[in-house]
């Protein structure tokens, strides 16, 4: 009998379990077409189980044309089991165009050296997630849920939840911006957001300024769609002004691309007399800049800054990116746009073309969670932890690790520049087989992956530390250093 | 005083009210640079609120950087009210590329009629919210939460959350699909996986055969990347197998596009037979194939009919889309794309690259929605509540529609080709000032919107009814024949 051989779990429901049992007979041939099931009596006498889930069973199956009960006679399989198959097979690496074969040989998850069970990796930038205040957000959710319902279940809107957009809106009033003739879209967090701006705003060969070093995957979007860089070199207040008016001139870029309120990967915050000098000379030039709002919350110790975007009044220069998950659930994956309210009305429709929108579970229970002050608790929290580690971070690299420069104030990571041009891969390479990962620097600079033979921010390396436990950094720096004696003996 | 004006509400915690009411206050330039903040004492007494209250707000401020608390003498604003702006303004409209301004022309719910209060609109194709099973939902969304907590909220993997990716893969298992040498991502729907395959796998100018008529959506992503679509006409089995035989031959496509599990906007279903001989024909000119598995789930009447995907053996002919979302719960944006392993390991690079992953929490709930049943149960439901309504409105279009054909079956729509070639966007004009809406039939022709003299598919229109009362139903249809009536006496 074709339930010999079937073994009942506790986890799934027993009708389920039959309907599936029987399927997999006909897909590996135990049941041919035509022939006749046991009846619901037999089976349930069989296994011992009501017969009531043989019934449901078996109803389902029909309903799905599989099977089809004869009243007095019994039920019959409809359906053949094996399909013929004629195989074809195509080479799809050679159909695989420039965009995507870029995003691959960019992918840092797949190319970089991987997280491996007991190591001691600083290479993650991530929120520690035993801060999360979690039933903070479950009320959320159920929140969500109780007031929206099967409004969240439905197509929503390509622009967003009108809560969470109303809600950023005040955010950016808050500071200090101007918000008229503007317009919010929310995006599948920041790299959506980006790659929404550079898709539909520029073209192949287009230039394109931003800081140096700066996001590895803005670098990576950017290069995806065939633009050239043009990285403009910082101090520790931000974006050199004269090299940047240079290259303002020199290459009358499309767009500049921005962290000014914590650069990645250097920390590095701009201030706001440097700011606003910045500014004008995009002004000057008229180039749109596009301001990405990094980690912005999170600053430990300087008075909050208001955006580039705050400057520029009525007038509609600046495209501003922003983005709470990367401090707080970055899982949820949400973002906005806010610029020029007809520039947002194209984006919209982008966003509808790409996936029509945001998952509206989402954006509503992150509604709610900011609605009820759970946010700004959280970043007070979370604010003192990172700034200790932070402190005891830079503690330790004072002491063992001998640096040009170090970078970072109010994120979870910091930036360190090697004295003596040591190589930080080859540093890499000791520290991973001592157990001990962070992210080389070379991924920050526009001239990773191309054949140079300059290749910038090979004597730098960024230290994530949002995740690591205080005797892991303690540790993991000390191999570091460690390492970094070694490479200089043997130069 | 600062407070004199400050309303307290019930719904947000106080010291929240407060932070914002000072931030408001230095915004407006109520509280300039320097000036003292009543004491946390005075400020209870006067609102005649807890003094913790005001402790908390101070402190918040003070941490953000905003006040200056010195014991014994006051807190202090620290920061300026105004700024300065300088404005400068972009010209976005001249900038916005191909890409952009494509997906801003073909966004149908930009430019088709809206909605409007009171109408009978059978413009959608969205399922009805209110059979949602909403409390089988939510026990899955508090298992996803209880099961995978924290996980669900910091980082995921591109390809997706690991038990929905098994799920799927046992899915397409029993549609007898072989999963040798497959892979699968997770996607925000069917269109981004659309998205993700022609953004990556295709190049300005390449040629797509797809079914005439096809769903909008597709023809829109297709155009928006500039390439060019043959369609190829249908009969009421499926492709025209001449037709299709002519077209590979002359046109040497990138990609075929199919619809064959329930054709959109016809509902036409291509049977087994026809399956196979389409799926040889590619196969002959090894032509790959993009299926989209579109509501395959809801067919009332016939047996399920296997994917062409279960055509290809271990082959990596066809690339298949699935998406369960259309039937149920679209606001939270799940699809997938199966399809050859390493094709996938790209696809999942370029996911990476647009925005990281999809929802970890949408996943993992949707996820224990399906193991527990109430996926079956609810398709099992639904399938009876559609079917009546798919009979009355056949039993209506018979009555009161002069149509040369109407197709569809099984799903949430029909679609209708008009007799005496009266023009469906006249008719809808009249039907619109009688309150009665639905989706014309140009939309799903390629060369909708072209400056062409003969546009396809012009006497043709699509009903959607999941969301209609029966009532309306009845009402809709009326008019629609009243107005044809009107068009083809004034002709």
């Amino acid at each position: 009998m074709i339930f010999s051989n079937l073994i009942l779990n506790k986890d799934e429901p027993i009708y389920l379990q039959l309907e599936k049992h029987i399927k997999q007979g006909i897909k590996n041939g135990e049941l041919k077409k035509d022939s006749k099931l046991p009846s619901t009596r037999e089976v349930s006498k069989f296994l011992s189980i009501s017969r009531n889930s043989v019934i449901s069973a078996y109803e389902e199956l029909e309903s799905m044309g599989i099977i089809i009960t004869r009243k007095g006679v019994g039920s019959f399989i409809l359906i053949e089991g094996k399909n013929e198959s004629y195989e074809y097979n195509i080479n799809y690496s050679k159909i695989i165009n420039d965009y995507g074969s870029t995003l691959k040989k960019f992918d840092i998850v797949k190319n970089e050296l991987p997280y491996k069970k007991g190591i001691i990796s600083f290479k993650s930038i991530s929120p520690e997630s035993h801060l999360f205040n979690l039933d903070d957000f479950k009320r959320s959710l159920l929140d969500a849920w109780t007031f929206e319902g099967t409004n969240l279940l439905n197509y929503g809107y390509a622009k967003g939840y009108k809560p969470l957009i109303d809600y950023f809106f005040d955010y950016m009033a808050e500071k200090r911006v101007n918000t008229e003739n503007k317009d919010i879209l929310i995006t599948n967090g920041f790299t959506e957001a980006f790659d929404i701006i550079i898709s539909s705003l520029t073209n192949k060969g287009d230039i394109i300024l931003c800081e140096e070093p700066t996001h590895n995957t803005a670098l990576k979007i950017m290069k995806s769609y065939g633009l050239q860089i043009v990285q403009v070199k910082m101090d520790k207040e931000g974006l050199d002004l004269k090299s940047l008016e240079n290259a303002l001139s020199k290459y009358s870029p499309k767009f500049g691309y921005l962290i000014p309120s914590y650069n990645n990967p250097t920390g590095i915050v701009t201030k706001t007399e440097r700011r606003r000098e910045i500014y004008k000379l995009f002004r000057k030039y008229s180039v749109p800049i596009i301001e990405d709002g990094f980690n912005e919350e999170l600053l430990y110790s300087s008075s909050p800054i208001d955006p580039i975007a705050s400057l520029c009044g009525g007038g509609n220069g600046v495209i501003y990116i922003g983005s709470l998950s990367k401090i707080l659930f970055p899982g949820l994956r949400i973002g906005w746009i806010f610029a020029d309210k007809n520039l947002i009305d194209v984006l919209e429709s982008v966003k509808r073309g790409k996936n029509i929108h945001t998952s509206f579970l989402d954006q509503s229970a992150f509604y709610y969670y900011l609605k009820s002050g759970a946010f700004s608790r959280y970043v007070k929290n979370v604010r003192k932890y990172y700034r200790d580690k932070y402190n005891l971070v830079v503690d330790l690299v004072e002491k063992y690790i001998p640096y040009e420069y170090i970078t970072g104030e109010g994120g979870l990571h910091v930036f360190i520049k090697l004295k003596n041009k040591i190589n930080s891969r080859k540093l890499l390479e000791l520290c991973y087989s001592d157990n001990v990962l962070f992210m080389p620097g070379d991924i920050f600079y526009e001239n990773y992956h191309l054949e140079s033979s300059i290749i910038n921010g090979d004597d730098t390396f960024r230290i994530g530390f949002g995740r690591v436990s205080d005797e892991d950094i303690r540790k993991g720096i000390k191999i570091i250093g460690k390492n970094i004696k070694i490479l200089e003996e043997s130069s």
